[in-house]
């Protein structure tokens, strides 16, 4: 084990000069960029009470920070607390799960405030922002939180970095395409977010493919308390994902039904998942890794169509497929990816991310596609596709159509970007670990001498002897 | 302890078909249930926008989803992350405690929807949800989390469903006594969720006697960590108590008052729970058991009439004393009830849910019977209380009786309810495990073979070598 | 070490009859002064429906509860989470980070009511609240928790007790004269809470100074575990911190503006603070206690202008050159404060409160100097900085100059109140411990006997066997 870590250290895996250096310059190119483009909205102007005029509202009420803040704060703690501590599982690698999620997202953030606003709130040559425009950006970021599952403990952080700035970039492309130019609907991104980031990120990891990856097998695992802590994640990202789903709808009534959806097939998948862990195990003992990770494709599963009028049933019934379909993926599919097809997926976003992404998409063009106006109301199928100017024509089946292209869109993008990133990250310039010290904090990380063991035997003398 | 367990394996604790069996039937008949009854209510169907012109609203902001969303949040985290991490102290059964609370949480708020439905929402045949039904499911699934703490380590996950299918129930026709044949008001629900629940738990617990309990003594603590993870729990449940009491008050002024009160109770909780911890034992050394618990009695105290004029330095005072109550009832009651009664109740419910229940009902009867119209203005006096229609003529001293009567029927239906349950319970089918495998996870589920200690040595070579 | 121990218990520490007798008496001091003094504002108050009709609101959502109750519960959480957690990074003082921060914070709001209220809120003999006097009160203790951060395993809990009631105290003076008299804007307290509460605890901890305190060398690291559960404080802290900023700023664009604008400086922080930890390494590895502390610098740096019109980039800056000071501070200051100044600051509050508390103060009185009515808006101007009434012709360079003020005022109150409460804490009837039982909760707290390691290996029958 000495031997082989330190020749893992052969690779020169210091960060001293490379990370600083990316960090800084980057950080810097943020302030110039916001300084030149990024200004309040009208609603985080000092000059809103002229707007507020203008625009006839009475009451500060109307200002949309308070239609929105709520769902912004709990999608910020899914963002950060949810992926990051879902990923400390790890015996091992929870400095870098958490650390490096911080990281990533932290600079995402930025850099998708930039590329979003300008593609969605530029006027004048000054991107104008608002609580929406952060929601979106913690959206963007969010999709490379997911990718970062599949490589999670394999690459340095400015391996990350780089991704990040990449995926940023490509996601907005791609949201642009389908929100503007295929006038899609994807308010919980199935597509734009899941699916997109899934099969990014599979496919950055099908490149970096390591094939001496069982010399660090033994830090694979979990321990007990790493599990909980991740459990930690998993409840957030579970309890806030009404949150999640229903951010960015319209105000009203598509918000408030997008959040009962959303619920309603979370609960369904926990019961299917729960059944399927226990079934597929001699035993009959439930797996932690399912509970952890199944558990929340349901609330992917739902992404685009929550705001649309699925029903409590047919999110009952979405949430307890993809219940079902993760679990199998873990059980099944995970382990055939990686032996056949050199796809190694440490968080198993495969199960929680694409296959549910794709369910969610496919559930949303046959939900837009089933729409009619008895159903939604002549008033409220016209808002809730948004059928005005250009789109006047457009009829529910037409729109289940072009739902569906999103799809294919969403995954040609990943398939396209994931293989042009994975191949700038397998430049040997970032500074990863040797395979044998994948999944270890210790390589990037200033790691606490643990001594806890002992610690805990300070009642009995005997033992706190023996260091 | 090897010879144990497998005598232990000897009494099938296996969940391979049975768990599966009812998680997957019961989840089926929830989506036919659904199918056949749960539609979207006015504010979260597509035809807002009409209801809007009907009901002569004119902004969004009107929809009830502004007004309950964020303290629904607040309760789901409470439910979730608040009592599936409180239940964590015990050293190996962390897996199980937020695990299962998962489990039966998920389960319980589709089943709550559908009776307190049946009860409440029930219109045309349909029932109709909106964000005030899943705080109510919510609120509902809290009793049962209630009752698990009782028999918390002692059951199979089948024991646990079956206990939630029947609880539910019950939960919701007591619920529908107090509210709607006793027009009892309960907003924070010390009557209808802790009382009920506790007691309920109670006599489950009672039934299920196990005579050799403390064969699995050694497995009854917590470790150092685990009374960490707990303490993310009791400061989560702690924190959005206000959130709880207020979460389904009438609009404006009863929500802003009950969350005052609530935080007041609290806080002088937490202050008497410290002095009694301190005091009862003979170095004045505090014990994590109170802190974790007794420190919530003041909320659970309030949850009547924390939407009633109970002023803040009231609220001090019901804090107060529920915190000593508390506290004092896990130093001296719990043992007596284990040993004088044979009640085993794992976490104490009887000290933080119980008797601070009791008191809340009581504290409830006695600030209705003192409302006058002084106090709370003429119409407020007749909104606070709802006296109108067939209530016209009530008079505060008459709701008070009503108020008392509701802790009587609550206590009734948890004696009765529970004896049923844990008598349907202790058939031996379920596959709950022997004495000596109580309070393990492994029993249920897949333990990683943790070799934490080794790992963290690392540094110290000697020892990795070890094992 | 047992030895050390004995020796040190003859410091008597025991809590027993000391810390109970505070806790009661205390609140039944808060008990009376709440019966004399505290009730219900408008807003809270049963007669709302009366004040309504009277102030002409149509609707219930103009009620200020809900502007302000979700900030409210982030900064709730920020409080006994976020800091509590924060400190648990000890290896063996996690019960008495998260249990003295509730015991001390749950006083303090209690008592910050009171004070605050006969300030603020006093009204014909009456102090009348609401919540935006409970964010107040978590606000004011939030400048003890703070401090605690400099004393952190040093003191006893009644020393803690002692140190909030002056504090508290004195909190409240100095923000009457820096909101009253000086008419500062400090809405992210910047000021008032962060300088004046770092400086405060500073003070109090250079008088406690201990000259043996490397006896306890052993127990001021962290383990691994240890420093994921303070990940968690670190991330509620970061994430809610734009909650924070903007509670108590006004409706509207104000409360938009300063969510935004903490948002921004936040994310620019993490990259600097990863970048400096990185380059001050020899080997380039990050340093926990830098991404736990110095990633939050950004949100104390704009406090005092996130609700001006600082602007995103402005934010960048300021978040970027904060983190950057902060992390310069954990490697080269505190080191300097501990051995040439005898200032002993456990969680580094000087790097992560102080400096970046001045710079809030600083980069708040440069941006209000620089206000102009051409960017906010004649209105806006003058809503922005309340130019209304005696403060009519003050000008945007006069208003800075009053920030300044506040600065030195801050800091004179932090070092002159900190060396009489110090002076007070020095006193021998504490109960505090010998230098060789700080940062050990065993000394006030039952620590379960951890026998976690052999739980672990259950499973390796050889271990098991060994205890």
């Amino acid at each position: 084990l000495r031997m082989e870590r330190h020749q893992g250290m052969a690779k020169n895996t210091s960060m001293r000069w490379r990370l600083p250096l990316v960090c800084l310059l980057w950080e810097l190119a943020m302030i110039v960029l916001f300084g030149a483009f990024v200004r309040f909205g009208a609603e985080a102007d000092a000059h809103w009470e002229e707007e507020k005029r203008q625009m006839n509202l009475t009451s500060d009420m109307e200002n949309d920070f308070y239609f929105r803040y709520p769902s912004f704060q709990d999608v910020h703690v899914m963002i950060f607390v949810g992926f990051g501590f879902l990923m400390t599982f790890l015996k091992r690698y929870g400095f870098g799960a958490v650390g490096f999620n911080f990281l990533l997202a932290a600079f995402g953030i930025q850099w998708a405030l930039l590329m979003q606003g300008w593609f969605h709130s530029f006027k004048d040559g000054k991107i104008l922002i608002g609580v929406e425009n952060l929601i979106n950006a913690d959206f963007c970021v969010g999709s490379v939180c997911i990718a970062f599952g599949a490589i999670l403990g394999k690459t340095s952080p400015i391996q990350l970095l780089v991704m990040t700035l990449f995926q940023v970039t490509l996601f907005s492309v791609n949201e642009y395409i389908l929100l503007n130019l295929l006038h899609v609907k994807d308010a919980g991104g199935s597509m734009t977010i899941h699916t997109f980031g899934a099969y990014f990120g599979l496919t950055v990891t099908w490149i970096l493919y390591r094939p001496n990856l069982e010399q660090s097998k033994d830090k694979q695992g979990s321990v007990y308390h790493s599990d909980l802590f991740s459990m930690i994640g998993t409840l957030y990202l579970w309890m806030y994902w009404p949150s999640f789903n229903s951010a960015i709808s319209d105000h009203g009534d598509a918000q408030h039904r997008s959040a009962i959806n959303t619920y309603c097939s979370l609960a369904a998948c926990v019961l299917t998942t729960m059944a399927f862990s226990s079934m597929l195990q001699k035993k009959g003992k439930l797996d932690m890794v399912h509970i952890q990770n199944a558990t929340l494709a349901g609330g992917v599963a739902v992404g685009t169509s929550a705001e649309m009028m699925l029903t409590p049933y047919g999110s009952l019934i979405v949430g307890s497929v993809s219940g079902i379909v993760s679990t199998l993926g873990y059980v099944y599919f995970t382990p055939f990816l990686e032996s056949r097809l050199h796809i190694q997926d440490t968080c198993g976003i495969h199960n929680l991310h694409a296959m549910p992404g794709l369910i969610g998409g496919i559930v949303g063009a046959i939900t837009a596609a089933a729409a009619t106006e008895d159903v939604y109301g002549k008033e409220g199928f016209i808002k809730a596709f948004d059928f005005t100017g250009e789109y006047e024509t457009r009829t529910a089946g037409v729109q289940g159509g072009f739902q569906a292209a999103g799809i294919v869109v969403s995954l040609l993008m990943a398939f396209a970007g994931g293989a042009l990133v994975g191949g700038i990250l397998k430049l040997p310039i970032w500074g990863d670990a040797a395979a044998e010290n994948c999944f270890e904090d210790d390589v990037y990380w200033e790691v606490p001498e643990d001594e806890e063991s002992d610690v805990y035997r300070m009642h009995s003398p005997s033992k706190a002897a023996s260091p």
